[in-house]
């Protein structure tokens, strides 16, 4: 089979508004090849990426991710490495390519997987798709009150794990942030997971994320999330060597390549990894990195904000590995993230999830849901278009 | 003043080909505020530098860099720092972010210097441009004749240091290329400073660049250049610990912010730190690196492939620095490149260069120049025009 056609379907809710929600729009990948159909996604700016497939060359280590796709083999998972690493070099000048290329790399395995009506999970080498423990992510409410009523929320929705971050955090003091720490935990009552989210607010300041230790430690918080800068390597490790025994660091969302997730675990010294196949160039690097992580005695864990198509992707990378049992759940998402899709990562009775057991990723698109969330994209060089929305059936 | 207005400025040759020569586009970029107009230039992939610029936004992370930039205030060069800083954790989720915001940096420091009447190598705190020497940057020959008679020709046209990367080198033996070494030696002269680039060709394979050592050091070459891929600082480190008295690691181009410069020398080992001012997030990263490499005993060296207003702009950040007396300079670039600035950065009667001693980067555009190179571009998202080429005067 050769790779005869890659489609991109551009999501939005009708308004996006600058809260931290990852929710908000969708890049729909379709790929075709050998009469089969495979879908992903890619991570974030649907519009950006699409550029990044389509662009006229630069010159020849500048080139459009389509370069290295169009037309090539897709008979085994050596064939989407080698794609892979033609991507990296072929466009080694090109930014955005990583995001582009992460949500059609998805596609081809989940192309592979119904080729061979397998799922992905067994492709790469797993035996048994493991379940997990799935945490209701959610945003910090605006005050600690806020903060208690989505905890409890999360509970009641039958989450024992949840992880809070964004909003009002890390902008005003320490004891303000440690009253939405004390909120969430009340939430989630004591036997729950307390995960907790920095956003890179702090730039490379480890003083001022290092105030927040204690009341993370009195909260009983599982991990302190992303308090740095993605390339702030150093200031992980600074803050890592000034833990106790209670929280760990977790970190990795940001990393759009292998190299940026290992430096956050030799360099940052963070126990949990959180890979986003949507952005580090699918699931292929993905499971590079929890082959490492395993390795290395760090918990992998994915990261999804979105649908359950990037779920289900995120989950492959580490879906056999039986002692990395948590899992990001995007648990309120907006309507479109569950609107195209027409099936779901389901929790069992015990609340947990696990990879779906069917071909590919196992997850259904469903065009008639996604069609009132389509935008028409269309972008001409000299009066020639190199990319137009097509139809999404 | 407040920044009115952004325009970008697509050029290209009217064949783009696979070699690896960043002049045959360009992005040229126009800022205009209180009645003055700043002039900067993207490094790569102009129509998706574009697309990050007027993208709809994502979320709160992934807003087009437009929304730093447009309508905020610009007096000082901490306003610049200031948008630097907002770009970066507005546009957090968009890779292509750190390109398209370097031409609108370098456009603002254009912009101040020519408000001011101070070059703006003034405005970062030099008191004056010292002198460099340039290199004449070639591509590899197909074969070593080839390369031989590029180097006799750099020497002919009067550069006494010579860079030569790409083309055949790295793809074959250790043997062949040492060949490539001698003939580049032979025609650069023996008193001739030999830089060689390796184009990023061994990815992580520390042991195939080491093989090309003893013949890099037989030919008296100062550096080696990107023998890996930009984030692999570690197989940098192992090959910098191989090394003897001889040649040095560069590398630096790739990197896209302050962190990963750093890293290279911190965990790379390099020698020489090369970095790209429509690369990095403009002139104000850069002059931070220079400033830690003058700090930490590295040589600090622009990388510029392209036009002479990017040369300048390259320049600025170590201009004032003067033990670090090696630049870049484009000795063959497409003619797109020369074609659109008035002026050029011309060599001394010593065949030497400095940054313009005149307000802002000194380099004047040739609207008429450009205009047999400018691609005309069109962007809709739902039928509504989000980016048309503006008029270019």
């Amino acid at each position: 089979m050769r790779v005869e056609a890659v489609d991109f379907f551009y999501l939005s809710m009708p308004e996006v508004t600058t809260e931290a929600d990852g929710s908000q729009d969708a890049l729909l990948v379709r790929v075709a090849a050998g009469g089969y159909v495979g879908w992903g996604e890619c991570e974030a700016s649907p519009l950006v990426s699409i550029a990044a497939f389509v662009t006229p060359m630069s010159h020849g280590v500048c080139r459009p991710v389509s370069a290295s796709v169009l037309g090539r083999e897709i008979e085994n998972p050596d064939d989407i490495a080698r794609m892979s690493a033609e991507v990296a070099y072929n466009s080694m000048d090109l930014l955005q390519a990583p995001h582009t290329w992460s949500g059609v790399e998805m596609a081809l395995w989940d192309l592979l997987g119904k080729a061979r009506g397998e799922p992905v999970w067994r492709l790469l080498g797993y035996g048994r798709s493991e379940p997990k423990v799935p945490y209701a992510s959610v945003l910090f409410g605006d005050n600690p009150q806020e903060t208690l009523e989505r905890a409890r929320r999360s509970r009641a929705a039958g989450f024992r794990a949840g992880k809070f971050g964004w909003g009002p955090i890390g902008r005003g003091s320490a004891r303000e942030d440690a009253e939405h720490f004390v909120a969430a935990r009340e939430g989630l009552g004591p036997d729950g997971l307390l995960l907790v989210d920095m956003g890179q607010i702090f730039g490379e300041d480890v003083d001022r994320a290092a105030e927040r230790l204690p009341a993370l430690d009195a909260a009983g918080a599982l991990w302190l999330e992303e308090p740095f800068a993605g390339h702030a390597y150093e200031a992980y490790g600074a803050l890592a060597r000034r833990l106790d025994r209670g929280v760990r660091l977790a970190g990795g969302e940001a990393a759009h390549n292998v190299h940026m997730a290992r430096h956050l675990i030799s360099i940052g010294g963070v126990g949990y990894i959180q890979i986003d196949c949507g952005r580090i160039g699918g699931i292929g690097p993905a499971k590079q990195v929890a082959d490492e992580a395993a390795a290395t005695g760090v918990t992998f864990v994915n990261h999804t904000f979105t649908s359950h198509l990037a779920l289900s992707a995120s989950l492959q990378p580490y879906a056999g590995l039986e002692d990395h049992r948590i899992c990001e759940f995007p648990a309120a998402p907006k309507p479109l993230a569950l609107a195209f899709t027409a099936n779901y990562v389901e929790r069992n009775a015990d609340g947990e999830i696990a990879a779906p057991d069917a071909p590919g990723l196992g997850i259904e698109i469903s065009p008639d849901g996604a069609k009132p969330y389509l935008r028409d994209v269309r972008i001409e060089v000299d009066g020639r278009v190199i990319f137009k929305t097509a139809k999404l059936t």
